[in-house]
Parts: C-alpha cells; structure tokens; sequence
C-alpha cells in the first residue's frame, strides 16, 4: 500500500514522473529500499492512529492519508532521530506529527483553493463537502496535538505550535499577495519559509529531540530542514512552468492563472523590459490565458533568467542543507538524509 | 469597547433582548458590575496577543474577537481560578485561550454553514472570503495552544488537545446527521456535548489547574462546566423555536431548516402520531417553509412536550452545574458562577 496511485500533487517529493533520468530512477530505488522499514511503521502508526474514531472522521481523514502520500515529513523525523542514535520503534508513532500536520493543511488548502483532484483523486471537499474537509483538517491537527503530548517533551509541543501559527500565516499572506506583482525575491522567501519550511524544519528539529541530542545538533537538524524545505518548495514552483505536461497529468501555469507569485517569475519581472515585464504582468492571475500565451511567458522566464536565477537558488538551498549535516558523523543515516536532498532537487528539471 | 454592538448571535449569552424581565435585568447588571475587572483584563489581553502578527492576520482575528462577543468562557476561567484561591492577573491572561479556541471554532463554523452574518456584522468569509476565514481559524487556534504552553501546566496543553479534538468531531457528527430524523436523545447529548460543552468544561478545569487546585476541586469544576454547557446549548436550541421575531432580530426555525437535530423536536418526534410525525419531518431541512408552517411545527413541539421536555432537562443540568459547586465554600466568586447558571437558564424563557 505504500506506493499505489499515480501522483498528481507536487507536494510529493516521489513524484512518479519526471523519474526518466537513470540516474534518477537509481536514486529513487535506492532511497526507497533503505527506508522499507521506517515506511512500514509510519503506515501502520497512520492507521492505528485513526482507528478509534467516528467512522466519518476515519474515512474523511484516511482519504486524504492513503491517498499515495510519500510520508516525507515523518521519514524526516525517524532519519534525524537514528542520526543522533534513536532506534527505537516509538520514533515511527511520533513521526506521523508531521503527516497529521500535513494532512490538516492539505485539507484546508483544497478548500482554499477550490481544488477538484489531488493525488488523483477528487478532493475530500467534493467527495464529502467542504464543511467535512475543514473539520476534519481540525481533527486530524489535534491529533497531532495529541500524540505530541504523549511524547512527554515540552519542546515538540513548542514545535507544533510554532509550525501551525506559522503555516497559517505564510498561506494567509501568499493569499493576501495573490496578484501583486511588487511581491520581493525577500517576502517570497518568508512565504515559503512559512508555508513550508517550517515543517520540514520542526520535523527535524522533532527527531532530534526525540534522540535527546544536546541543542547544536538539534539546531544544525533544524538548519537541515530549513534548507531542504526552500530548495524543495522552489523546486515545486520551477516545476510548475517547466514540467513535461503530458508525462505529468497536471496543467502547468497553475501558480499564474491563480497569481500565485513565485520565484522564477518574480526574478524575471525585476529584469524584464517595460514591454515584457507588461506583457507577463497582464497574464498574472487570468483564468484563461492560452497555451501560446503561456509559452511565451515561459519563453520570458528563460530570456530574463527567472528560470537559471530559481535554479541556481534552489542548489544554494541544497547545498546548504547537506552542508547543515556536516558536523554528524558520516553513515548510511547522514547519507539518507543526503539523498533526499538530492532528490528535492532534482525535480526540478 | 465591551457592550459595543447588538447581539444576533445564540453562542452570546449576554444577548441583549429578552431581558425586558425586571428580574433578568438585575441578575444581568448584577453579573457584569461583579466582573467588570475580569472583563477589561481580558479584553486587554486578547488585543495584546493579536497585536505582533500580520496586519491582515489581526484584522480577521479581531473582526469576530471584537464584534461584541461576551467573554463567557474566559470568564469562567477567571472566576474558577478565584474560587480555588488564584487571584493573579496572570490568570485573565491565560483564560483567552478558551475565547480564541471558541472564535476559531466560530470562524470555521461560519465557513461551514454558508453563514451571512454573525454578530449583526457580515461574516469574515464575506468581509474578505472563505480561505482567510478557515486560515484565521487555524492561526487562533495556534495562539490558544501557544498561550497554554506559556502556562508550563502540561494538563492544559492536554485540556486543549481533548477540546479541539472533541470539538472538531461533535461537529462533524452533526454535520453527517444532518436531517436524519432518527437522531436519538442521547446522540444529541453526544453532540452538544462534543461541541459545545468541553469547551465550558476546559475553560473551569483550566482554571482549577491555574490555581493548583487538588483533583476533586478540578472534577468538580469540570462537571459545572459540562452541566453548565449543556444548559446552555439546550436553551440556545429551545430559543430556535421559541425566541421573539421582531426583539431577537433572528428569523427562528434555522435549525429547522438546516436539518439540526435537536431536543424540542426529537422528543416530540417520539410522541407524535404518525400523521403528525410525518408533517414534522417534512419540514426538516426544508429550505422554504412558510410562516405558518413553522408556527404549526412549534404548536406541535408544545403540544408533544418537545419545549416542556427540554426545558426540564435545561433545569436538571443548570441544577446539577449548581449541585458541581457544593463543595466550594460559600462566596462572591461561587455566587457568581452561579449566577451564570441561572443567566444560561433564563435564556429558555
């Protein structure tokens, strides 16, 4: 059940497609085949973890979690905490914080952003209503409350509470900003930062507190997550004007039509002509721009750099992750971690 | 700041209308001159804590923490800290969690019901839209858990936890049990429970925490709250049948017409013949009775008890809220706790 549906989410950092590369589709096995176990435990934890519920609130919840989710979060967690000499079973039950975490914003964002499929499938608001997507994102955020507690560490609590304030303030301001073009390279990054950084950030951080390591690993864990979070958002956001449409099953120029400003375009702007940089502004947040308009745009994105200049950003941010994990010792955990670096930025070609 | 606005809304139990009883109106000024100081330390503190984050953020927080809501459960936070020795500033301080937890659950609910307007003001989702609602939702309920962490009382964060894990729930139940006329009493006590009454028994237990009350003083702390809260809800459902038109400013029968369950009906459901039972049921989530349909709807709860039976209930749990308190020693802050009883009583009437 770990890998079973087609994902059209770019949220997922497995994505199915753009996986032609060799050396990539090597990367992905060998990722995988090392974290067997981990994923096992964490599918057994999400399960286990919803049993005791109104049947409703199970299904609505499950919907969204075993819908070809790549627990990437709580594989960051287990990772960080055996990095810092946790094995230990329990790891696996605390990381699934993080999914429940995810899940919850998931759930709200289909609402937000009127989506009709992810990962495939309809999204929970049209299959039930959006009543039900939103409570049952409540939920799923105090479950993660929950199984915090049990942690019994007042630092992981502190987390969540850091992690869910901020999250719900970069994605108010991403909304707030929708279709302003004066959006800064520096705002956008606090909106990622928010958004989606601080998650990968506190499920490292998570890990290593779980480990009980003193506070500059933990603090390195945290720069880690930082790091791999930017890259992989921006990497995301690349992906969203430079994908393989048909390979994909997902329109590209989505973050333009709902006038999402990201990086690539926000560079692009700031050096563009009067007449081009009027051009792309007029296609920001219209609901039907063309597929000829669309490339042209594209076109612009590589002319004025906003593409190279994104790229170039996203391997600053990689770079800088496996840079965080340069005091821990090298082994096949340091490793891991390395990879998914590596794979969070290969997306984004 | 504090009596700004006229109250449309049944979750504020200092509406201002049907206090044209001389002896409401005493037991009203009676209460609000006994805790005007609680009040403006709470008002104090739900500002401060909205004041270092994103304008927008604060704007959408403040246009439902700010739109006349009576700060019932953060008072009964402050007065449950008194009555177990606690008199600190801290305290109002700690209480707001209770009214951010409930104006998260408020902005959500809106968002859920399609609502226009609260409070006599249009709602949030209609100010701005829907995603900044349910964000803003999510953010406040992050504050509450931010504040509770500043408490250093691990119980609360739990309190918190059960709450918002309860809430989330009770509303989802309800929402799958929409129009189901088969709803039975005690699934409604389950419901009104999960929604409504933890969140009065979380505020008077947090209290009791606050003041490192024993156990058996929390226990019974918690027990007037669910009674206390049950009242409530109960009084709030009766006045969807039974309130003034032209005073309240709110068209009755709401319930009626979404589909809410709720006891007036499901008692008189059970005791009608069939002929009658079926004429009720018609109407459940009808969108567009008329007038006179409902007015023989309410004739008809009269007549099979459904209003005589919920008001006894409402008494028996205003009752056993009062009964909660025994053990307490005699004084203005008990005094006044039950005052609030008979205040959530009066409002069936």
């Amino acid at each position: 059940m770990i890998w079973p549906e087609p994902l059209y989410h770019a949220h997922d950092i497995f994505r199915e497609t753009p996986m032609t590369d060799p050396k990539k589709t090597d990367l992905k096995t060998k990722i995988l085949s090392a974290v067997q176990g981990d994923l096992a435990a964490i599918e057994t934890a999400l399960t286990r973890h919803l049993a005791p519920h109104f049947e409703l609130v199970s299904q609505v919840a499950g919907h969204i979690l075993f819908a070809g989710g790549k627990r990437f979060r709580p594989l960051l967690t287990c990772l960080a905490a055996r990095l810092c000499g946790l094995d230990d079973p329990k790891t696996a039950e605390f990381s699934i914080i993080f999914e429940y975490l995810h899940a919850a914003s998931l759930l709200h964002d289909d609402v937000i952003d009127e989506a009709d499929m992810r990962r495939g499938r309809p999204v929970a608001g049209k299959v039930w209503n959006n009543a039900i997507a939103v409570l049952t994102g409540d939920f799923l955020m105090s479950r993660a409350l929950s199984i915090a507690m049990d942690t019994g560490i007042h630092r992981i609590l502190k987390i969540i509470a850091d992690v869910t304030n901020n999250m719900s303030q970069g994605e108010i301001q991403q909304l707030a900003r929708k279709g302003d073009v004066t959006l800064t390279q520096a705002e956008y990054l606090e909106v990622i930062h928010y958004k989606t950084a601080v998650l990968f950030e506190g499920a490292c951080h998570a890990g290593g507190l779980l480990a009980g390591a003193d506070s500059s690993r933990c603090e390195a864990l945290s720069t880690y997550g930082y790091h791999l979070g930017i890259a992989f958002q921006m990497a995301d956001d690349l992906l969203d004007y430079t994908q393989d449409l048909a390979t994909l099953g997902k329109r590209a120029g989505a973050d333009l039509r709902e006038g999402k400003m990201t990086l690539p375009l926000i560079h692009a702007l700031s050096r563009a002509s009067e007449k081009d940089r009027d051009q792309m502004v007029s296609l920001v947040g219209k609901p039907d721009f063309s597929d000829g308009e669309f490339s042209e745009l594209v076109e612009k994105l590589y002319h004025y750099e906003g593409i190279a200049y994104t790229q170039a950003q996203t391997t600053r941010h990689a770079d800088a992750a496996k840079t965080a994990l340069s005091g821990f010792k090298d082994g096949p955990d340091r490793e891991l971690l390395m990879l998914l670096v590596d794979y969070a930025h290969h997306r984004q070609s």
